[in-house]
């Protein structure tokens, strides 16, 4: 709704894959803000802004980095976007599975009139449900209800009471919370296993504070799309980080998810890919 | 996947309003094909092909008018087509319904590598699920499931799953004909009806042998958009036909389900409509 064929829209670097992926068929220009490890830089987001259809941000434990940008940066974005006149489309799936503390209050909080927040069941309920929710300015819902209507008329009715009922009985106050639990222990057993197999190895890596993912970085003479299938014959596999970029990127970089597999097969993982690294280097 | 910008895409006329909507974000210069109780004229079709990159069809119970393609016309337009070199979107979601006997075998059908073919479960099961399903020439597959991915990851897998069940059970083979059953009952409420309500009235409509549509024309003088409300007021609704052209259109036409309402809310809706044509036409 958002995108006519070139129009300039703004990332982080590197951003969701699948929000890329989404924009795509409209063909915008898209354009990546320099990014560090709280989120979007000002002073570059300044220099691109002009002409910008919007910034499109994921602040909460990103897709694929997963860091969270810091309540003194979300202040300076929101004021910032509002001075520049540029929509900010917030997506905040991963909000909901902090570790120790709250993340900071969302951006659209600060200027729902600046803001379309989107909202997911998939990662605290279910992802075959395929439902989230939009909190939008009220201007835009007569073009957003066109832009549905044209997509798939509707989101399943029958999935929405259901959820709907599961969110009348309590269950999402009592379950997301054995989720934060569950992986906290795996994130921890993911940072802990690369501590000790990577010793001795140019592999960096980050430490989220909650989410799903952790961003490393492969040494020097390593990348990443190239030694997935090395890593595949050791028994592991990665997101290489290259396609999350919208403009270059690190062909060093790669996502490693720590939801799905157990804490043992967590340290399993990460040693069989600190094997393949040093076969890669030819260091056995 | 099929349209840029520009892009040439042929209809029937009329064609249903909800693919012109779902084609509308990608900018498609619509054309509609002159078109007959049975689909698509040859002639027209030749003269307006060049170029187009598909013709959008629905054969079966065609939504708005009802009306099915013969088997002399799909043979023809199967033929045609393949000369053209222009490919066929057969969309099917009626075809399940029919009345006395099943609707002759689809274009699909008679040349797969230039179709791709539309199913849904909305009409036979049920449209809260949001479920349908496609037949196309293997060589799409790649960019159909990049598409697909941009729009929404999948559909959701709780409810194939929860299709895939029933099938098992044979629900739909015993399902399918008890609408078949009463969907064709209310065809005939609303034909007799018809038939006795706008007596000397200047309305005609057609006899569909299958679906949820008939198709009617309101006497000279009455546009079918501005004249809604009246109808309503006397408390019936229906869909005006203008929305479902690409191109012009007849102002008198319009759209009436037969399968939500009752027999009897059929015999209570057609009366208030001809009470209101009455009103209209100052001949109470």
């Amino acid at each position: 709704m958002l995108i006519d064929t070139g129009s300039r829209v703004l990332v982080e670097t590197p951003t969701y894959l699948g929000a890329l992926q989404a924009f795509a068929p409209m063909e915008p220009d898209v354009h990546g803000v320099v990014s560090d490890e709280e989120g979007v830089d000002m002073a570059d987001l300044t220099a691109k802004a002009g002409g910008a259809r919007f910034l499109y941000v994921l602040p909460n434990f990103q897709n694929p980095t997963g860091r969270t940008m810091s309540e003194a940066r979300r202040a300076a974005l929101s004021a910032r976007a509002r001075e520049l006149g540029l929509p900010i489309v917030e997506d905040n799936p991963y909000g909901d599975l902090w570790f120790d503390t709250p993340p900071p209050p969302p951006l659209t909080a600060r200027n729902p009139e600046g803001c379309v927040y989107l909202g997911s069941f998939s990662k605290i309920l279910a992802p075959g449900l395929r439902l989230g929710f939009m909190v939008a300015p009220s201007a835009l819902y007569p073009k957003l209800l066109q832009a549905k209507q044209a997509a798939d008329l509707h989101s399943p009715s029958f999935n929405q009471r259901m959820v709907w009922q599961v969110m009348q009985g309590g269950f999402l106050a009592r379950h997301v919370p054995t989720i934060r639990a569950r992986y906290k222990a795996q994130r921890d057993a993911m940072l802990s296993a690369l501590a000790h197999e990577m010793q001795g190895l140019d592999v960096s890596w980050n430490r989220p504070q909650g989410g799903m993912f952790l961003w490393a970085r492969l040494p020097a003479g390593i990348d990443a799309v190239a030694f997935l299938d090395k890593a595949v014959a050791k028994g592991v596999a990665y997101v290489p980080g290259l396609p999350f970029f919208a403009e270059g990127g690190d062909t060093r970089s790669l996502r490693l998810s720590f939801v799905t597999p157990s804490t043992d097969e967590i340290r399993t993982g990460v040693a069989a890919l600190a094997a393949a690294i040093r076969q890669e280097l030819g260091n056995p």
